[in-house]
């Protein structure tokens, strides 16, 4: 039997075909031929009968009518879809309501008379992408939007076209927005040269319904304005920017607004002149208004203060709950910290009543293995969006509060800072782009599973190579069983084995410094601010180990909602997944399962390393069913995850060890790496 | 439970004191004073009293009776044991007999009377040391003889401190020889400066019975003796190495003789001239006669010929079988290659019937994980010693062979390849010191059992660091249980789990080149004589894998007598542990277990990774009987060697399987290395 699927293997080989992943999710190909009917023209009708005709695997000879109309149940650029075809308010919603036909033939769901609006207006991928071409926390090559840098800003074909299939995709999935530069921004953004190609980008990106964003660096007016001060209130300042933004306008005539990250990690800002964020973000706001832009203004706020580095962001932004211009968006990040392979919601959501916020995911993985790990990214998501704020009460979840369904925002968004690159997929890992897929899936319906986004993104991204009648829908048995579920199956667990090999039980913030890649929870040199090591947040000692942020600690807890904040502080009720986020407990402290904390901790980090050995199992018995070039791609990478969770392991445990002077229980593999070669050598990306 | 096992161990670490190895196994101090009696007084004779005193644990105040008298039923240095003392026919008898006294009284043996004579005539050690310093495939330091190099050839106390430390420990398992140099020898070995030296080393060793002999360079007397030949008949010649070895014996009347390497892997020998290896033996038998000095001869010869390299030394010395002197040894490796993880034994083992053969042993690791990997390779050598080569009929086993049991021999020896360099601990790996024991050992008594040797070597060298009541060997039965036991269990499964990991089923000669550490099954420079590329051994194509050494391929099997010969030829009774020595496969062969080829290679590999996680489970409880400086150098040794075995496995395994193009089962643990990191890399000793 063994010689039989091999034999298999061998023959199915020749059948699938080489595949870099640059297609994506959009590699299936029609079957069928279908007619579109349309009164209207423009340019996104035409690419919505274009995918139609492309991808169309309904009955043949089909007629699909496309209906701009207004309707009161279809909301922005909602759609209705029916038996016959599409109905929207407005060309957007119809490409949207194609896209979600097409995905239905695809992935095998029923079509059937329903409308289907948007969980939010602006559906944001921010690109870290700096000036010079590289990315700041960018895994998949240079920018594609910068790759040549400031001297070469002159545009070619190539690179528009590349620009499309970046469109195409956001749009396939919902995304309606891109900042195109880093959050660290430089001043040379707002420069006429580089406004010129921002100008050319945008000009691709809008028939797919993409407006186009800037970062920007507060103190413009100074570093290329020649003003002296870069303060909000100084009507100089003012004036520079009006002149700026109109300049900007007169070229993106739907421009998106800004992303301003002030006063955070080094950047200028309104507090440099003892302004507040609020006077900053309307400066800002009052300029782009008359143009119906927006300005995104991110609380990722903290110092070196003594208080607790979670607290911060909420301790400045609640006191000026409504005093922002109401197209300000104030940008969270879901987790108080920084994109940890698992926090706690952030207090803020929630927290302000007359002030839009607007979580900010990373799609990126700075902290979650980058794109050498496969780590699908929905589950974490989905479990940051499903949970209660308790804002007005039970229900008040995440995405309620951030949607408009708790209370009335003008403005409603969501961002993911984008994991894409120059990469021939995009990406790096294939897997990675499930994140980038998850995001805009999530970006447009706040309540899809990970479940079904996962179903969906392996279907469209994987069946159509694998099956000899390439493009037909009718998933059979085989596939489904042996490639379908088991990757589904290891996507939807991808995220908790990185959190039990990484950080397990509320810890966080434990990664090495600068590549933040693998495991540095001994790092703190003298010179380096506090709470920019990880020491600072685990706080293991010989009695024990976790942060207390109860009423005895820094009472971060009473950021949050009855009862969540008597529910975290109380150890019988914190979940444990938060454990050490909330609590500095002694090794021995008895966890529910009946394990001690430190046989606890030493129990996830083996877990963790077991779940990525059965990731590879499970990756390599779907080799008859993959590509050979994506089947290698991630077997390898697979292996170097398994290396890095034994690294992750063996470090942690190790030195935890040390002030907990336990053993590592007797039943477990032991470390197979020294903690002085781990120390040493910083785990390297390969 | 937990906890208590932690503060144990706490408290114990205190008790146990550093302990840096240098005591080897001989650590105990005595318990009770005790009275020594012996009419004769000699260095040798002091020795003994002296471990009489220091290690004394019999009875408070016995007296132990020391009588050197010849008696028939005594041999060589043989000796008898009684309740009263020791009998022996010379004083070093006399020492051997207070050492069994005293490694009775430590390991719990009782005593009684008994005679005890040793399995050969010459337990020789030999040093690969190079006159720079330097040893060859030495891996714990510098030469302890030649240290400082040439240019320093004078002596000091320390270094007399260090030879004496080094002849008790031989003395105290039996060796009594050691060739102080390297085979690959310099002719400068034989200079006056170098001989000195010599003489003064030989001043150290022999009071405690241990000759001194050196490794030669055939060619010496052109190199260093101004002729113009070295030619084995040639008057000139044969005159200089008379001279040569009367100086050699005047400095050092009791020197031992000469090892030589010749004609093998580039040394100058006496096919140079068109002589063979008996002209050249007995040239040198004929001039150290007179001294009683012997000549030990390797047969490790072979030429990039086309016959089967394992077959050629065989052919090369049976037809010279009575042609050498009765002084003349011929020194054979164990297996016909070398030194590898499992070999069958050599077929010149029983061959010969009017010539000496001795065989060569390597204690040092070169091919077995160096001082890095946990091997105890007393199993190795007592599976080589106990083959039966049928030489005249059953029973004639490889250790009868060679102690004159099946044929008379003017003189037996047995050698091994010394793993001693100038680290504190002699070995460098803690666990290596057992292999110099076992070698002792089994050169004393060539039918002890690598258990027998196990336990003593246990008892001997941890137990006095284990216990609050220092020396007491009435072993507690926890520390029997929770340490004598497991760490037995492991020791003697350390062998089987290396050639698990690294050349399983008859693979051999599969590792890197140069380093001869990791795996290497793929290195086959084109500039690389073919015979010493791994591919010319494991002849993996996609047809199969293994040596046909039948009739119909090198019929190697035909040196084996019957029924050896064709019990390894016939795939139903050649034994599975050298089934691709044997035989060239096809990948879907069926083992005995139902399993195919393929398959069963790569549970072999992946069962010795596994045997390294449990040895690093067995030590890491060992952590409460022994001294913190031993078990972290252990503990920390045993990761590394299980990454090693992991990156022996992941190497082999997928490049066998590109012959293969089978898949690894499903159910073992998939590779973590890419094939290619570890191509490029080559496993590096840390």
């Amino acid at each position: 039997m063994k010689v039989l699927l091999c034999s298999m293997i061998l023959i199915q080989s020749v059948l699938l075909q080489a595949e870099d992943g640059h297609n994506l999710w959009l590699g299936a190909k029609s079957t069928s031929p279908v007619k579109v009917i349309c009164s209207k023209k423009s340019a996104t009708i035409d690419i919505a009968r274009e995918e139609l005709l492309k991808g169309w695997m309904g009955k043949a000879e089909a007629s699909v009518v496309l209906t701009v109309k207004p309707d009161k149940s279809i909301k922005g650029d909602g759609f209705k879809l029916s038996l016959t075809g599409v109905q929207a308010s407005n060309d957007l919603g119809i490409l949207y309501g194609v896209y979600e036909l097409l995905r239905r033939q695809q992935t095998g769901v029923s079509i059937k008379e329903e409308t289907i609006n948007p969980s939010y207006e602006r559906r944001m991928l921010d690109h870290w992408d700096n000036l010079n071409g590289t990315i700041e926390r960018g895994y998949a090559g240079y920018s594609i939007f910068w790759r040549h840098g400031i001297d070469s800003l002159s545009v070619n074909d190539k690179e528009r076209t590349l620009w499309r299939e970046y469109a195409r995709a956001n749009a396939s999935v919902g995304i309606n927005g891109a900042v195109l530069n880093n959050v660290n921004a430089s001043q040379l953004m707002l420069t006429t040269e580089c406004l010129e190609r921002v100008k050319a980008i945008a000009e691709v990106l809008r028939p797919y319904g993409i407006k186009t964003y800037l970062s920007i660096k507060f103190s413009s007016p100074m570093l290329i304005g020649g003003l002296k001060t870069a303060d909000p209130l100084d009507p100089e300042v003012i004036k520079w920017w009006k002149k700026k933004i109109e300049e900007i306008y007169k070229l993106i005539p739907d421009f998106g607004g800004f992303l301003v990250k002030a006063n955070s990690e080094g950047q200028p800002g309104p507090q440099d002149y003892g302004r507040t964020h609020a006077d900053g973000a309307n400066m800002f706001a009052d300029a782009v208004k008359p143009f119906g832009g927006i300005v995104m203004w991110r609380a990722f706020v903290y110092t070196a203060s003594d208080e607790d580095r979670a607290k911060q962001a909420y301790s400045e932004f609640v006191p000026l709950d409504g005093k922002f211009r109401d197209n300000v968006i104030i940008q969270v990040k879901n987790g108080p910290i920084d994109f940890q392979p698992r926090e706690p919601f952030s207090p803020l959501f929630g927290a302000m009543k007359k002030t839009s916020v607007m979580p900010e995911l990373q799609i990126t993985q700075e902290y979650l293995g980058q794109s050498i790990h496969l780590v699908f990214l929905a589950s974490m998501w989905e479990e940051f969006l499903q949970s209660d704020t308790y804002q007005e009460g039970p229900g008040s979840t995440v995405a309620r509060c951030t949607d408009g369904s708790v209370l009335p925002q003008k403005h409603t968004a969501i961002a993911g800072v984008s994991n894409i690159g120059h990469d021939a997929n995009w990406c790096g890992h294939p897997f990675a782009q499930a994140n980038w897929y998850a995001f805009g899936r999530l970006a447009w319906n706040n309540k899809l599973t990970s479940e079904q986004i996962a179903d969906e993104w392996i279907k469209l991204t994987f069946y159509q190579y694998s099956s000899g009648n390439a493009g037909h829908a009718d998933f059979s048995k085989d596939w489904v069983e042996n490639f379908l579920n088991p990757v589904k199956k290891m996507m939807l667990g991808s995220r908790e084995a990185a959190v039990n090999y990484m950080m397990p039980l509320g810890l966080h913030h434990i990664f090495s410094a600068n590549e933040h890649y693998g495991p540095g929870p001994w790092w703190a040199p003298a010179r380096v601010r506090k709470d920019w090591t990880p020491p600072y947040y685990h706080k293991a000692d010989t009695l024990g180990i976790g942060f207390d942020r109860t009423l005895t600690g820094s009472n971060y807890v009473s950021q949050y909602h009855a009862p969540l904040n008597s529910q975290f502080a109380d150890l019988e009720t914190c979940p444990e997944i938060y454990l050490l986020w909330f609590h500095h407990l002694p090794w021995d402290y008895k966890m529910k399962n009946g394990r001690t904390l430190w046989d606890d901790i030493c129990y996830h980090y083996e877990i963790g390393l077991q779940q990525v050995r059965e990731f590879q199992k499970t990756w390599d018995k779907t080799e008859p069913y993959v590509d050979k070039e994506r089947f290698t791609i991630v077997q390898s990478k697979l292996r170097t995850q398994c290396i890095n969770a034994q690294v992750w392991k063996d470090g942690c445990l190790l030195y935890f060890q040390q002030f907990s002077m336990k053993p590592i229980p007797s039943d477990l593999e032991r470390p197979v790496n020294n903690l002085k070669d781990i120390m040493e050598s910083d785990m390297k990306r390969r």
